[in-house]
């Protein structure tokens, strides 16, 4: 498996028939798009930006290749002057980003593509697709970790999440946002992340006994978690001290896993006879429907949990699914663009996001014109010139993960709580694009 | 792209790891393992079965290819011969399941897997994956459909899917229970789903005049469907309407679409506005913000609106974006297996579901051992023998999508309402299995 997906018929079809239109109106001229979200879904004081080097992937090997054209035939709406033109289709355009891992607000451009019309057009659907879910499961992670406050948490996602993609970029994004790993094996191997994960209820419930399972399973895997809970888990623990007293030196397990019933209630007397017997070093996973505000509650419980496998929850952001994403002409031919209909303003032309800093927090936000010089950090950086990756494109994960422990560290603290604050980190609009917008309007 | 995900790395660790240990163990004794959900999530009374197809092609051709052992060599994890083992898996048990489109309910298995136990072990994280998204995604799509009471419903919700895998996954199921089609070019491609789609605000924005850029369009596609809410939608309709007048008798419009505002007034204003112009063929699409609650508002304040276009709420399946969906041992070398930690039972060995009818709707369901002769129509049947699609296996869509229409039409009524009704679809369990699982207790 490829690590980039790169079918360019994963579009809406109205990005070829537009397309097709632009071809035939000889609309040849650059085009400006932004990707940026309008508000922030409930219960969020902040997002962090994900998918751009899947974008940026994708975009370097885009090609209609025959059996795409093929199909196109099919349809029946699309001429063969433009399908040709789809065959000589490759990405040549200017990208702007902000790097992955990067703290966003409403109505800041994460990305901009600059492109001949067609080619920004026809890209809209997979850019919106992976920054939107990327950043969604970033940003829901990030509360995750958080709320552990230093204690491991682990993507245990995979099952529940909305297929394949789903599984494999929550297990990135958690991992760009602190996770220490992910059960996903194919996720390890993509992306380079720590792979975690020993036995579920079905090996106990494979063998006639517990406790033979444990010492089956401790004796090909001495350093192991073994799960507790099969049948009852204060039982399965005493079979797990019991196990360590007659093993020899060898077995020198790692940790017992609960995953049902009162997690707080049963760490704390798990721990305790852990530590009775003599068995400090074995640490206590909690899993089983955990998601922020348990994991929190755990934590303030004072459960003495080490480690949390945190799954379903996380993996479909059960609480906010989707957020308000759009990918927006905002210049054409030299001139600003807007749209009016709704109460959804859209302001025109190339933006840059200026942040400010202040006692090494984020102080406050300003969405300017990309020319102006604004108080603050510039966020927005080219990624990819021509068609090809420019070095800040080109982030290795693991300094994206070091980038976005920075961006976690430097929110202030009230963003930082999980439920939504008022008034929110401030972002303003800088005069100079409120009279543009005024002057379109 | 090949239609079917066989990537035999895409599981959760902990598959592997039991796997060993079974290898280790000389554990190849047949185990079932049985696929089903414990509880309807809130808002449903029903869910659609979705997602075989997929097991069925993964089943087929998985295999671990030589990239795959080398990572899992540097996991550190894994011996020689079990590496070796892998390199020899190929899936050749037996899968029984009902058939996509079916309607299922909780504790109903839909899908069993028999296989030695390394091999049934081994699918559980894709099976699950693939058969929760589509299940979840059929069913909230199913309401779509319902609440339209024969109207066209379409799937605009690519871009807000989540990833890759997911928007065509939600494009299939929706098409399933009896969507028109799907936006989604690839979906059309790889599924032979009907492909739906015109124009995008950023085209009229493109254009220095909204007249303008109709007419081209309608130039290029004159049976096309023009949006007209980019700046003020009446205004827009004027421009149709206008536009129609000036035309030579080549175009004769589809429709228009509204995807803002108050869409049952704009709708009524719409249609008065053509209906005058002499243009009542021209048809009304809705679009922006849709769920099925909106459809049924919209169609219960008799809104002229002739189809839908839903995205967002239904790709995320927005109010209900899990279910607690769960693959578990419930047979080992002849012996039913159960669980006992929690509240959640697991009724022991290899079960059938039994489905009554009266008056041509379902009337209620029976879940008995397999081995049992009880009232009604079994459900699952066989669809894989030792590997290889059986018939009942390879099953169109075309056909699926006639089945799942036959269901919904069985639906008793109070089932198709969108809020929870109690006491819900009965479900009952045979008296042998209450008595196997007293005896397991």
């Amino acid at each position: 498996m490829s690590r980039y997906f790169t079918e360019a018929l994963f579009t809406d079809l109205y990005e070829l028939t537009m397309a097709q239109a632009y071809h035939a109106e000889a609309m040849n001229e650059p085009a400006a798009f932004e990707l940026y979200f309008r508000s922030l879904p409930e219960h969020r004081n902040f997002m962090v930006a994900a998918g751009l080097d899947d974008v940026l992937g994708y975009l370097e090997d885009l090609q209609f290749d025959q059996s795409d054209l093929d199909y196109l035939r099919t349809v029946g709406e699309f001429s063969d002057a433009f399908l040709q033109r789809l065959a000589e289709f490759r990405f040549r355009g200017q990208v702007e980003a902000v790097p992955e891992g990067t703290v966003v607000f409403p109505n800041e451009p994460l990305l901009r593509v600059v492109a001949p019309i067609l080619d920004a057009q026809v890209v809209e659907t997979f850019v919106i697709n992976q920054v939107h879910f990327q950043t969604l499961a970033a940003s829901k992670a990030a509360r995750v970790v958080l709320a552990a406050h230093g204690r491991k948490v682990v993507d245990f996602g995979s099952r529940r999440a909305h297929g394949t993609d789903a599984a494999l970029k929550v297990a990135r994004a958690a991992w760009l946002v602190g996770a220490a790993g992910t059960s996903n094996v194919l996720a390890g191997k993509l992306y380079g992340i720590p792979i975690v994960g020993t036995m579920a209820h079905s090996y106990i419930q494979a063998h006639d006994d517990e406790a033979e399972a444990f010492r089956a399973f401790a004796e090909l895997y001495p350093q192991t978690t073994l799960l507790v809970d099969t049948y009852d888990t204060l039982e399965g623990v005493r079979k797990v001290i019991d196990l360590c007293r007659r093993s020899d030196e060898d077995v020198r397990l790692r940790a017992v896993r609960l995953d049902s019933g009162d997690l707080a209630e049963l760490a704390r007397r798990t721990r305790a006879m852990l530590d009775e017997a003599g068995l400090g070093h074995i640490r206590i996973v909690a899993s089983g429907g955990l998601d922020e505000y348990k994991v929190a509650a755990l934590r303030e419980a004072g459960a003495p949990i080490d480690a949390f496998g945190v799954g379903t929850k996380m993996v479909v952001a059960a609480d906010a699914p989707h957020v308000d994403f759009a990918y927006k002409l905002v210049e054409y031919a030299g001139e600003p663009r807007t749209k009016l209909s709704t109460k959804k303003v859209l302001y025109p032309g190339r933006k840059q996001v200026f942040r400010r800093m202040a006692h090494g927090k984020f102080a406050g936000d300003t969405v300017g014109r990309d020319d102006e010089s604004l108080d603050g950090q510039p966020l927005l950086e080219p990624v990819m010139r021509d068609g090809w990756r420019l070095p800040a494109g080109n982030i290795s994960l693991a300094d994206a993960r070091e980038h976005a422990r920075e961006q976690l560290d430097r929110l202030p603290e009230a963003l930082r709580r999980l439920d939504e604050v008022a008034p929110g980190y401030p972002v303003s609009i800088s005069p100079r694009l409120e009279r543009e917008l005024r002057k379109l309007s």
